[in-house]
């Protein structure tokens, strides 16, 4: 399991009592697939039960980022990969959620092949560079930023400046994010459908996409 | 908190060392807001993992039952029920989530009002009868069944009987579901965005409905 707090069932009933079975369980906000709220990173920012379905919810831009990052593990994703998305679908739509297809969820069952710790002990994974954070915060209008890795900042740093400016903003990360090669790079809309935990900071999610089944009418 | 595991944050990080707060939590699959999988009254049926978002979503049908859950606080809602709002909306839609807003939701935040204990320390709230679950199964083709009480089978019931058979058949339930007064009786979508806890018996959910903002073509 990669990362943080591991997700632990116990079981408390198994059919013998009342005819069912039930589970409890004890897990991290931030583990598996899940948004990072506002206050993950920003003291008196909104907590994840603060936020509404609007503010989860938008546009799905897919950058395809996969044989920079079989090259580059530690590929910080820039503005001009966003303005090559650009140059392809057009200008990213207002509320979008910007995600990258890093191709890094194939490596979600092999634990060490997804944190990626290099001969130092630093982890090498693609995330958002500061300036991409920048152009997407003040030259788009953004709600969200998501990677298929652990962290919205690439693995080698140590300083989360995505997560400083980018949740300081009031906006969210989906981070660990999967099965993008499922969805267009443009016309989905997605829903990261966090659970309202009280005061929470983040929160495992169900993240999904519907991809519009309309024929144009243009 | 009415019933169950209660939900359990911990506090493991305070933006004190690396800048951020962080929490894991302790809670029951079903806490709170939730959907049952097969499994959890039904031995080899699916895990809540197993549940596509195809089976997790569908039309919404609001059973409208708060004035006679305030005369009868144990209100078994029967097939007269179902076809009370088929009269009004016509045939309950393929893949339906059917679910009764008994205004219960209003009680959550007062948890012996929610559980509602009677002298005899029986619970006292409303849920669907076995009839109107056979019907459903049987004579109409619906996803899942809902409630805004804790169980779908109501509250005096000590056998289970929508459980066995509902979940049985390969069907959910959703429990703890609010702000129905928000929604249409008929026309909406939901979506009950259920964790896929592997090997899970159910998992607090994100649940929500989309309306349909268009005018009708016809």
């Amino acid at each position: 399991f990669p990362g943080g707090t591991p997700f632990e069932l116990k079981l408390l009933e198994n059919y013998d009592n009342e005819g069912y079975i039930l589970f409890s369980f004890h897990t991290g906000e931030h583990t598996g697939t899940h948004v990072d709220a506002p206050m993950h990173f920003s003291k008196g920012a909104p907590s994840i039960d603060a936020l509404t379905l609007d503010q989860l919810s938008g546009p799905l831009v897919v950058l395809d980022v996969q044989k920079e990052a079989a090259a580059k593990a530690d590929l910080a994703v820039d503005v001009s990969h966003i303005t090559n998305w650009e140059n392809q679908h057009g200008r990213i739509p207002d509320g979008a959620f910007v995600v990258i297809n890093s191709g890094w969820s194939k490596r979600w069952t092999d634990p060490k092949a997804y944190v990626n710790l290099d001969a130092a002990g630093v982890m090498r994974f693609p995330g958002f560079s500061l300036a991409a954070t920048e152009f997407l915060l003040t030259q788009r209008s953004v709600k969200g930023i998501g990677v298929d890795t652990l962290s919205a900042d690439p693995g080698p740093s140590s300083k989360f400046e995505e997560h400083h400016r980018f949740l300081s903003a009031g906006k969210v990360n989906l981070e660990n994010v999967a099965n993008l090669e499922h969805v267009p790079a443009s016309g989905a809309y997605l829903f990261a459908a966090a659970l309202p935990i009280k005061g929470g900071s983040g929160s495992p999610s169900r993240i999904f996409a519907a991809v519009n089944a309309n024929r144009s009418s243009k």
